[in-house]
């Protein structure tokens, strides 16, 4: 691997001191380090792939993914909302170290001047910085200014529309009354290519086809190369488009055809690495940002079996369908260890080779151990936040809600999540806190609170140490 | 294939004439007769497995069978309770039309009777006439008194506990409190060999090894001839037991010990297949009798994304996971179909060559084009009963529910299944039905009756229609 001025900052410093929490034991499992893919769709609820449990939606390429790979069934988001979810997984930190959550704007809008700081090291620019091209495709928002794009944090190259697909709203009409070819336009979003708009609106009807033809064309560009593709598909968040092949296909409605596109995509994908002779060493991680958005009802997918959705700290809202993908390196098989997507950049880093700088605190585990089967990856707990504050925590099979709040909106258009007591639209911080085993009843459906106050303990204390390790920085949500 | 009485009863009555909706147009797709395991779940919910959806629970056995062969997501028993569940898969017909269901007495118990008339031709009878070895074991539920028992109906041998493994209570105390050895003796139940009981109460720590052994060992015995074995376990229906091997190794609680003994068994009987050399033409289909028991909170199971429980005619309570394995003769995929258990006893006559009489009304249909790909079945419609009542009806992707009830005790035992306007204990009849497209909402969550009242008027024409062919005849569980 070539060496670069990232690499040489890195080296430069000293390794393993002080609070850095992973890097410990685990060695790349080939001596070709790997290409990496990385999926992210948007909104996708846990329930919404065959394999995760949908009935109708029809997903063979993921579902063949899973089982020729690993499916990962209590895999994390760093947040239950889009850009400091998508922070996490990029820095391998929660957004809280980075800025990047707000308790007062939950993501970045078209009129923030904010982003991600360039203080962050992304997973694309360590990378980089150990000899690998880099692309990214997709939704971004992590800041659309200068010097927040895609290209100002160590990707070569950027195609996408920079933040969600339903800002920039022209229109005042509802979305779901207007007649296609004039919705997409109700979104005047850019499509951007590196720094510059290149369409604007951009036409959402091709989106999902657009990006996998640039997927597609990177993989043959890069050919035997190592490279590290970051393809984050503006849907299945709402407004809902697809291309006109999948037009009324499924049989799930419009969603299903969204959600049908983005795998035949996947399929395009693991096509296109064995066209280029490169599937076999490439490790393809597909995920999303956060749970389904109840809120557009059958315009939203669900979260199957688990309570909750986008936007809260129930399991619905932060567990996601994912899968891990890489012939010559992992063990086949379903995995329920913890993870969250805040550790793929130290599992990248550690199956690569590249080293990570030791001046701050990473929140990601390296999983490779888990992928190659050989161990564990050290992880014990999961921090549920909302914005800045933390509602929930995980710890092993146990999980405590110390404050609880409706995801969004009104109650009775996710009727299903309800708990018998309905949730409040405002904090509620619970004087005595819910505790669920989250492995015995992942449905958070019999609080066992009353018999277990010293794993409430127990669980109040590993949150407190942790909000301690918490030291303030500038929000960039809020500029 | 050897004739036999039944085989020449059937032979002599003119087919094709009347009432039966099944044996149109396929043929067997392997000019061998195929041999056939059902294996039949007690309470098993939809969401319980993990290629359907389940995070912890493990079961690599079916997730395997199911990704070799078929995953079917709209598949329905004939009652969301035991005995006219049972009774409907093994005659082919709505449990109605044999007297096995009841609306005083949901299904038979000790005291009982009654049990399937001899009127009644069972799957088991309909392939021994046609020269297949034939064996029951386990769970049988249709009458345990003379002329009722298996092997009254068709099977050469008989091992099991011949109803619910909650009967004949000795102890009023809580089984939950109960040390596991005092555990199953506080049930009295019955195990029978054949029409002798051999063991009271049954050890029902070892049950389901103890079947799986018997299934194993038929397997072996049967060797080349054509068999047909029925293996209907009388787990995960509480009073949970499960093998000193299993105990608290699933992440998932006792419930998950119980399904990952189950999916043990399963691989048993697979590899049992492989080793006697006759893997490839043996089609093993695998499904549950109803919905999980949610009034039992953890020791019940869960439907996953799907609405409602045992009892109950929602999806959850009639929506079976269901995976059908046949390496000759199964085009492996997921069917999205709607098919029922009803429609099992013409799918093995279809692939048999085996005749039906024409005397009666059946309500399954032939299944085999959708094993083979080749075409449908031909089923539009699907009934759900509770007792003697039609409760919904879906036809296509619509469900319309005319009567609503709450399916067993108290509603906060299960919060998450209840909709907006919790459910009443006694039968609702409601003034306008509830009605959901359960392709795009599986979940039942988004009530479109004021959109369609015409689909409304389409479904309860069907339903009227289906009414009126229903002949009264004597009831079995209230004798």
């Amino acid at each position: 691997m070539k060496s670069s001025l990232v690499t040489g900052l890195i080296l430069s410093l000293s390794l393993f001191s002080g609070v850095v929490p992973l890097m410990a034991t685990s060695e790349p499992l080939k001596s070709d380090p790997p290409n990496i893919i990385v999926i992210f769709a948007d909104d996708l609820g846990y329930g919404d792939l065959g394999v995760f449990g949908h009935p109708t939606i029809h997903t063979p390429n993921l579902d063949r993914m899973a089982f020729e790979g690993q499916k990962w069934t209590n895999f994390y988001v760093a947040a239950p909302v889009c850009t400091p979810s998508r922070a996490g997984l990029l820095t391998g930190r929660l957004p809280i170290r980075s800025g990047m959550s707000s308790d007062r704007r939950r993501v970045l809008f078209p009129d923030s001047k904010g982003g991600l700081p360039q203080s962050e090291i992304t997973v694309a620019r360590a990378l980089k910085g150990n000899g690998y091209r880099t692309a990214a495709i997709g939704k971004w928002h992590l800041g659309h200014l200068y010097p927040h794009l895609p290209t100002d944090h160590g990707f070569d190259s950027y195609f996408g529309i920079p933040y969600s697909n339903d800002m920039d709203k022209v229109e005042k009409t509802d979305h779901f009354t207007l007649a296609e070819q004039e919705r997409y336009q109700a979104y005047n979003v850019p499509l951007m290519r590196d720094k510059e708009i290149v369409e604007r609106p951009a036409d959402q009807r091709t989106i999902t086809r657009r990006y996998t033809e640039e997927a597609v064309a990177k993989i043959n560009e890069f050919g035997k190369d190592p490279f590290f593709i970051y393809l984050a598909h503006n849907l299945p968040h709402i407004p809902l488009f697809r291309s006109s092949e999948f037009k009324d296909e499924s049989l799930a409605g419009i969603y299903g055809d969204v959600i049908e596109e983005i795998d035949w995509s996947v399929g395009q994908i693991l096509e296109a690495l064995k066209q280029a002779g490169v599937a076999e060493n490439t490790l393809v991680v597909f995920t999303s940002d956060n749970g389904p958005w109840h809120t557009f009802r059958t315009h939203g997918g669900t979260a199957g079996l688990l309570r909750g959705a986008k936007g809260g700290t129930f399991e619905g809202g932060m567990r996601e369908p994912t899968v891990f993908w890489w012939p010559a390196g992992i063990k086949p098989g379903v995995v329920r260890d913890m993870a969250t997507t805040m550790d793929l950049l130290p599992t990248f880093c550690a199956l690569s080779g590249t080293e990570l700088p030791s001046d701050r605190v990473y929140d990601g585990y390296d999983l490779s151990p888990l992928l190659g089967g050989t161990g564990k990856s050290g992880r014990e707990t999961v921090f549920y936040y909302r914005g800045q504050q933390v509602y929930a925590v995980r710890k092993g099979d146990y999980k405590a809600h110390f404050i609880t709040q409706l995801e969004y909106g009104n109650p009775t258009a996710h009727p299903v999540t309800q708990p018998p007591v309905p949730l409040e639209n405002s904090a509620t911080v619970l004087e005595t806190p819910l505790l669920y085993n989250v492995n015995i009843d992942p449905g958070e459906r019999f609080d066992i609170a009353a018999d277990h106050p010293e794993i409430i303990a127990e669980i109040r204390d590993v949150m407190e140490a942790h909000k301690a390790s918490i030291v303030p920085v500038e929000n960039q949500l809020e500029k």
